[in-house]
């Protein structure tokens, strides 16, 4: 091969949706966590970074990565630069056992990433961007490391990342070595044991960013006189109960776990000091409408959980679609969101029997929805944002 | 004297909010907290509820209570009755001590009360009209009681009227005795000590009435997680901090103690199964509007605090009166209750910096305002509500 030689990889990453929260460092510049955490990947038919890492000995100066047509400066980035390095070093551990190895950990790396989430969804990306950047680079170096081994990786570029590397239902061990090794994602359940848990997200049109997670969590650390309980005693005792629910596929228990996690979570950011505010009385109406879909149906059909902002994910499964999703649809009809493979099924349902305040509420506040369901990990794909010369394509 | 005697007397007693929350009973029955609680008494010359106990051998029939003019079922009223019970043993205590005392234990009560509050300001006046009612009983029946003492008895009315018995600032203790004789209240220092602390209320328009504070808290009592470790660890600790603070006339340590206890107990509600919403978006722009007074200060010169519902009460020092309450007058100018002792004085500030959304949160839900202040503890006053022949009188 000439020196001109252009290597590419290409893969797609999911979002993810925590049903038991990360919140809060015990290592901030590992990524490690106070405590576990367990989430549904969700399908990337509707949410996905696709990214291409590409390498070439013609390139010339430092690595670099377009993100959405946009330079990012990841020279200064400390969590980009600690993934690109440990990557590197796990090339070059193969290139030392095979020198016939093209010596692709010398070369500047290329990589091209691109979102097709909605604008302004408020929806955290940093978890499939850094998922489909490790996972890119690792194709592109040939490593034979598993999605748990990359997770390590994935993790010290933003924490919930390591849980976007495999799909289904993820759990993240929080660990107890310093230097981390033990805190590692993995899937307790693959897509294909319970393949109808869906999910609808309301994008709640917040006034203003509120605090960044990063900030937020240490602020919660630090203050809140309520998280060490939420941490050390609370969330294991809910791993345990919600991985026997998913294995159980018992969604009432799920739902039950899933909501007051959720709550949990929110309660220790308002214990903080200042507090930190993520819901908003649009959460709450539609913390409101599920709990009246659940009241209409006896039994426990629909969970809400928030991270840290005001939109809503719902989850619930095929079967109830009518029951729940369809609920908000008919509310919910003018806004954007209701097409595609998974919204175009739900019909809409005018008995949901919501007051008269939530649906006010909701249509004054929801901009869009998201239709989506649990699905797979990242996906390997030929379409390269890096053509055979190193210039960025646009696909 | 003849049997057509009646026998009259009279008080006024105040509003408490509380500045370490009371939320949870270890004994429904006898109302015995699961934690102590401290509480600022505000001033009678804005919310009072005032109070006359008569009795005769006269009346006939049970034990009646007039209450703004509308008769009181207090037969089925097992707390009423409680309280009533206690006061008779006491008098008829007295009486068998010193038989030429006239036998008011034996003899039917008729009781009036009225209640100042504004209508419909979603004010909590069941600790005023129990520490009226009980106080004026006490009156009746000339018992040596100290306010400490009758504190055991209004504490079975209703669990903050204990604290209502007493002016300034006033704590109640939980006490461990399963009889609950060691759960009372007593005035940690009086209005004299630090008089010049003010406060400011907000009435926030609720669109219903959330979940009663009796429901609710043994909800928050039995389901939430974090919970324990608030009564258990959080609340002496602050009961203790507060207690110094007081003494020390430390503004800025009783606002930070009086606003951190108030998230903590609404992230309990938040943390209850299921949750319980009390604050609302007017309720967070009040807090929000709180802490940029603060930030323009550069110290704490406001605290905001919350009970079972979305009405905001900020306490402030007179000495910062333009700089805190001056800026809501500012904002809020259109609503009722500026006027009066406290409201009159208070200048408009246009200075507050406040953000444009929070001002328009705060003019489109706050209803009305109400300026008090620390206050005395309940006063005998000479205006009864019932004649000398046991005609209820109207003032």
């Amino acid at each position: 091969m000439s020196d001109n030689t252009v290597y590419r990889a290409s893969t797609t990453a999911p979002v993810n949706i925590a049903v038991i929260k990360y919140w809060g460092k015990r290592d901030a510049a590992l990524n490690l966590p106070t405590n576990s955490s367990l989430s549904v990947t969700l399908s990337q038919k509707s949410l996905k970074t696709h990214t291409t890492a590409s390498c070439s000995a013609s390139y010339t100066g430092a690595d670099s990565l377009l993100l959405n047509d946009e330079p990012e400066d990841i020279q200064s980035n400390k969590r980009t630069q600690a993934c690109l390095q440990l990557l590197k070093r796990f090339r070059h551990d193969i290139e030392v056992k095979n020198p016939s190895a093209p010596k692709l950990s010398t070369m500047p790396l290329k990589l091209v990433s691109i979102n097709n989430f909605p604008t302004a969804a408020g929806l955290a990306s940093s978890a499939a961007g850094f998922a489909a950047l490790v996972r890119a680079i690792a194709n592109l170096y040939e490593l034979p490391h598993t999605p748990t081994q990359l997770s390590l990786v994935a993790r010290q570029g933003s924490g919930s990342a390591c849980r976007s590397l495999m799909g289904g239902y993820v759990a993240w061990r929080a660990g107890t070595a310093r230097d981390g090794s033990d805190s590692i994602a993995e899937e307790i359940a693959p897509v294909s044991h319970w393949p109808n848990l869906k999910a609808l997200i309301l994008v709640v049109s917040a006034d203003k960013k509120g605090v960044a997670s990063t900030a937020g969590m240490q602020t919660t650390v630090e203050t809140s006189t309520l998280f060490k309980t939420r941490a050390e005693s609370i969330v294991p005792q809910r791993m345990e109960e919600m991985e026997a629910a998913i294995h159980a596929k018992d969604f009432a228990k799920f739902a039950e776990i899933t909501m007051r996690d959720s709550n949990s979570f929110h309660a220790t950011c308002l214990d903080s000091w200042p507090p930190i505010h993520y819901l908003n009385d649009v959460s709450r109406a539609a913390m409101n409408a599920v709990e009246t879909c659940n009241r209409k149906a006896g039994k426990l059909i629909a969970a809400y959980t928030f991270d840290a902002g005001p939109n809503a994910v719902i989850y619930y499964e095929e079967e109830n679609e009518k029951l729940v999703a369809g609920v908000f649809r008919y509310v919910l009809q003018q806004v954007k969101g209701w097409e595609g493979e998974y919204g175009a099924q739900i019909p809409s349902n005018e008995q949901g029997g919501l007051e008269a305040k939530t649906v006010m509420t909701l249509k004054a506040g929801v901009s869009r929805v998201i239709c989506t369901g649990v699905g797979d990990g990242p996906e390997r794909v030929e379409e390269h944002l890096v053509d055979d010369r190193g210039k960025p394509v646009r696909i």
